[in-house]
């Protein structure tokens, strides 16, 4: 059976597309959308949430001239369907396929990419000056979801707006259940302004004005006589006797909305974020809007599957699942535990013991594991939003008290606490410990999940330990190390399944600084070659061992496990007693722990070769899995092994370059 | 003649002065600081503004056991004059000194210390749930700044207070002009409250209920009777009729400060903060309050000084000055234009010339040297506040359009956009221009202000170009050759006297990842030895040239111009051809610009010893000068010479250590 969604190849379709069939196509792309991410997996919750949303947004507005700009972007799955990517849409998150996010080189209807929370409104407002700047006309749209909210740039933003533009577009897409459940002052005053008595007043007038016009002429007649009626509706109700009087620039809107108000922005809402119709025309009123202005738009995450709607956190992100009954597919059995959920369960128990401890997490509780402390000891766990800014001073601040704080963050998003780290926690020198989950590559979400950068970030600033995980057992034991250090800890392991082995019942103090060798030389009178896989390479190192040992090399594996300090005394022996090293890092290699060990090296003239092995010094994009993109940019055994036999070849004579006249 | 400040040993003594002392004990403090400043320059402006506020504090809570944690902490003066550091005040921002900002290692009565804004809300929250978890008593006061809520962190902090304590002080003192003239919408709103005309009335109520009481018995009497009449007076006109109904929590304090209320925040004020009972009755209101609040304190920066009330964005933060006049001690005759003030004069110039250039800064335009700008071209001229995230997203945002926004950052600030360089700026290769002023020491101010961490946390970072001028006529180069790149370019320079250096009239196009060999080899013979020195480093390059010339070696220098990409040609060729290379750089040497270097003889094989002079792992004081700091850690000439002798004597037995077991 042929589709309305068939028919889309780009927004302008949308725009000859009646009422009806608009409503149609939106079943359609809810269709499409849980059909595909059965399989794909993806953010199938607040995609679901958006989708009229979004074809309100192209039946109003004309991209690419007009721009709009996501917030995180996960929700542009709809968008991506309208805009000439529907054929290519079963690809999503896979190797080669679309990104699960907006992405300017993608297409040109992506105005702007992201992955991080927090962004689009400054974004959009730069979009808004340049467009001022150059004295164009087109429409700048930022879609923002409530917990955005939460996070202060947008709140900057906020503050710049009115002073800056004139014309700029905020949609507030409310679905009152971020990521994790919204928490905070600000999560509390949207819930008030939706659940005013008034709300359902205004959209009673609302349907009631629609159901007077015949049906088949709804499209056409939605034009402008239907904006005169939203104005009158909505600004009619906050006109009445008893609520607050507009300023005199024809401030107030409805119900309470001041907070936008005193940010100089007319504020619209709340309006109902699954009624086409009623989306149109607001969308259209705002676009004659000749000073900026806020819809606030209430929308269901999960809307139209009903599994979705029943556990929205578990279907915010998802793999795949099954069709009917949405629970997700089974991973392969003996599959290991995730990480996340080690650290997670390592930490209640810990927190059973220590009194000291507490969990903090920037609104992501089951992500990180977080939520096994919440569960247990809710007492003890602290989910400030998507502020990671403040969650590192938040702990800074527990951490002068004597409390030893546990920040639970991806290493992608640490990157937004980075002042915190220098200025506050590592200057003040304070114990607070940060359990970086996804450390290394996050495939299927690509380079704005991607945690590669933080080994070169961290390890130039004083005061730190970091440390990175051979297995998920000693993850808890480095945790347990953690507790009782006196210093800023960092602790980076990466996304998924553990390595499948157990977790001792007594955790291990380990010394600090001290690496351990996994494998020593055999003294076969081979060539000597020292690996040094940092983390969970240790596989990839026992590889390059077994490819060393068939050329008749004699090899030696470490275990770093501490980034900083970095174990000098071993680094140096075996590094003096070898004929070639090589380096492992899930980490770009520009500043790295290879790059660590090389300064060694140059410090106390060790001339060894070293091969680094690593991520190149260019972004890297998402795939189905991580070890395709391994093999693709070279990080694997054969690489290794084929490095190691050239250098171990080619011995430069040094200095026999002719000096320069 | 004897005076009450030198009768105050700690916090104690306060407490036992009248109302009449401490208000002649106001005028000593501000005698004291400005005679101090005057000659080792400082925050003279801020601090002068809350002079009655800090002895109000004092005379109400006890510190070290109450904890009043500062925003910025550049306004701590009186504290540290009050809690037994008056007689080393004479040495403040001095090499050995006290801080000019608040540090835990100084005093107990510090309770956290800081230097970059907006940190002080989320550091106070966390001391407040440390205190809650623990069961103790103790108060916990934030005394943060207007300016502090243009940044986003405050925000997030406002936002999870309520739902994480009961007990909150925010103290706002607010001076209505921050740094530079307070931005946004923030702002106004903030004026608006304090313009309103009931404050006036309020005052007055204030005035006649104080000088009812007999004036000896002030201090006595205005325990809780005051208390009372403050609840009456202050909730009073908040009730009157016409005005906002209180919720039914007990809500509503003055004027319209909802925004406040909204965020679950018990507001009062404003509140004349240069009279002091008010401010006791104030505080010791707030000490009462069982749930948060924020007491909006109206403070005039520099009050007490004419010159300072005068000028105050020139004395927000001073150098030494004549006293009396308040003018600033002329420079030295012959010292040279500041690097910021080339930078900025270079920028108007070419904003003229290229359509597609604008400045942003946050909060910094005498700082940056964007005031030229703002003054020539306001319309080309962004000032967000401080919201250094904002400022780098926006920028994003207009270099999406095809602009080519020009970010006047200092290094130390710049921490703070980090998420926004590597998420938005490098992954999307958009073309701003980011002028990193302070990058390297900052001596008086210190660690919290220091640059020392960029290269590390840049070079990591992929598609990002990164360059450093050796004076101040290239810094003019490498801004004219930025505009003309398609992707992000970093430059960073020193802070202060730029060369000395003429500036070119026509700027000269670099080449991008082109080093400058500014000494070739003599080919005396001698050993040769080429020194790699980044920025304005090159002086301490030649000095170390002629060390090593009088021991005979034959030296080249080279200006790498650019970290990133790096010369790799220049740098393997003189590498390969000399028996020593040196690196300086004005950096820390884990992961920096010699690290770099040696990343590439590594990859390529190059074995020739290489010193690398920049600064150790460890957080460098503050200091009257950056060079004794230089001297003291070994960022000298002599310290280059001495270890390039001594490599070329040792040249280890590669490989000669017995292998492990």
């Amino acid at each position: 059976m042929s589709r309305y969604l068939d028919m889309v190849d780009s927004p302008d379709h949308v725009k000859k597309l009646t009422l009806d069939q608009l409503n149609l196509l939106a079943e359609e792309v809810r269709h499409e959308m849980i059909t595909v991410l059965s399989k794909n997996g993806g953010h199938l919750g607040p995609n679901l949430g958006v989708v009229e949303l979004t074809i309100a947004l192209h039946r109003v507005f004309s991209t690419p001239k007009d721009k709009f700009v996501w917030d995180v972007s996960h929700q542009c799955y709809a968008h991506k369907l309208l805009t000439g990517r529907k054929n290519r849409f079963n690809t999503i998150r896979t190797t080669g396929g679309l990104s699960g996010f907006a992405m300017r080189a993608e297409s040109e209807h992506d105005a702007y990419g992201a992955g991080h929370a927090g962004t689009a409104l400054s974004a959009a407002l730069g979009i808004c000056a340049a467009r001022d700047q150059r004295g164009s006309d087109e429409h700048v749209v930022c879609i923002f979801g409530d917990a955005a909210l939460t996070n202060g740039m947008s709140f900057e933003a906020l503050n710049n707006i009115s002073h800056t533009t004139r014309r700029f577009i905020g949609i507030l897409n409310d679905n009152e259940w971020s990521i994790a459940k919204n928490v905070g002052a600000i999560a509390s005053y949207l819930n008030q302004l939706i659940r005013h008595p008034r709300y359902g007043r205004l959209q009673k007038d609302f349907e009631r004005l629609l159901r007077r016009m015949p049906k088949g002429e709804l499209a056409i007649k939605l034009g402008h006589k239907a904006e005169e009626a939203l104005k009158g509706a909505v600004s009619g109700v906050a006109l009445e006797p008893g609520t607050r009087q507009p300023g005199t620039e024809g401030r107030g809107g409805y119900g309470s909305s001041l907070i936008f108000e005193e940010m100089g922005l007319h504020y619209l809402g709340p309006i109902d974020g699954h009624n086409l119709p009623l989306l149109i025309d607001s969308f259209t009123y705002a676009k004659e809007c000749d000073r900026p202005v806020v819809l606030h738009v209430v929308t269901r995450k999960g809307q139209g599957y009903e599994a979705a709607l029943k556990s929205p956190e578990k279907f915010h992100g998802v793999g795949p699942y099954d069709l009917v009954t949405g629970d997700p597919i089974a991973a392969a059995p003996g599959t290991p535990q995730n990480y996340q959920d080690v650290f997670g369960l390592a930490l209640v128990r810990f927190c059973q013991r220590d009194s000291t401890l507490v969990g903090i997490t920037a609104a992501m509780p089951a992500g990180t594991g977080l939520k096994f402390l919440e569960q247990a000891m809710p007492q003890r766990y602290y989910d400030v939003g998507i502020a990671e800014g403040h969650a590192v001073l938040f702990a800074a601040g527990m951490a002068t008290q004597g409390f030893h704080p546990v920040v639970a963050i991806y290493s992608t998003f640490l990157q937004r606490s980075y002042d915190g780290i220098i200025h506050d926690i590592a200057l003040q020198d304070l114990p607070v410990i940060f359990a970086m989950d996804r450390s290394g590559l996050a495939a299927n979400d690509g380079p704005t999940h991607h945690g590669l950068f933080d080994i070169a970030f961290l390890r130039c600033v004083p005061n730190i330990i970091a440390m990175a995980p051979k297995d998920e057992d000693e993850l808890v034991d480095m945790l347990f190390t953690a507790t009782h250090q006196n210093h800023p800890v960092f602790i980076r392991y990466p996304r998924g399944a553990g390595e499948g082995v157990a977790i001792k019942d007594q955790p291990r103090l380990l010394t600090i600084g001290q690496a351990e060798i996994t494998q020593h030389f055999s003294q076969s009178g081979g060539r000597k070659v020292a690996l040094f896989a940092l983390g969970n390479l240790q596989r990839l190192a026992r590889d390059t061992a077994a490819g060393l040992k068939a050329v008749g090399c004699d090899v030696a594996i470490v275990n770093p496990r501490f980034i900083k300090p970095l174990d000098e005394a071993t680094t140096l022996l075996l590094g003096r007693a070898s004929d070639a090293v090589v380096t492992f890092e899930d980490h770009v290699l520009a500043g790295g722990y290879g790059s660590s060990v090389i300064e060694l090296y140059s410090n106390h003239g060790v001339t060894t070769p070293v091969v680094r092995i690593g991520w190149p010094d260019q972004f890297i994009e998402h795939a189905s899995t991580a070890d395709e993109l391994r093999e693709q940019y070279g990080l694997t055994a054969e690489r290794a092994v084929a490095e190691v036999k050239a250098r171990l070849q080619q011995r430069l004579p040094a200095a026999a370059v002719t000096a320069l006249a």
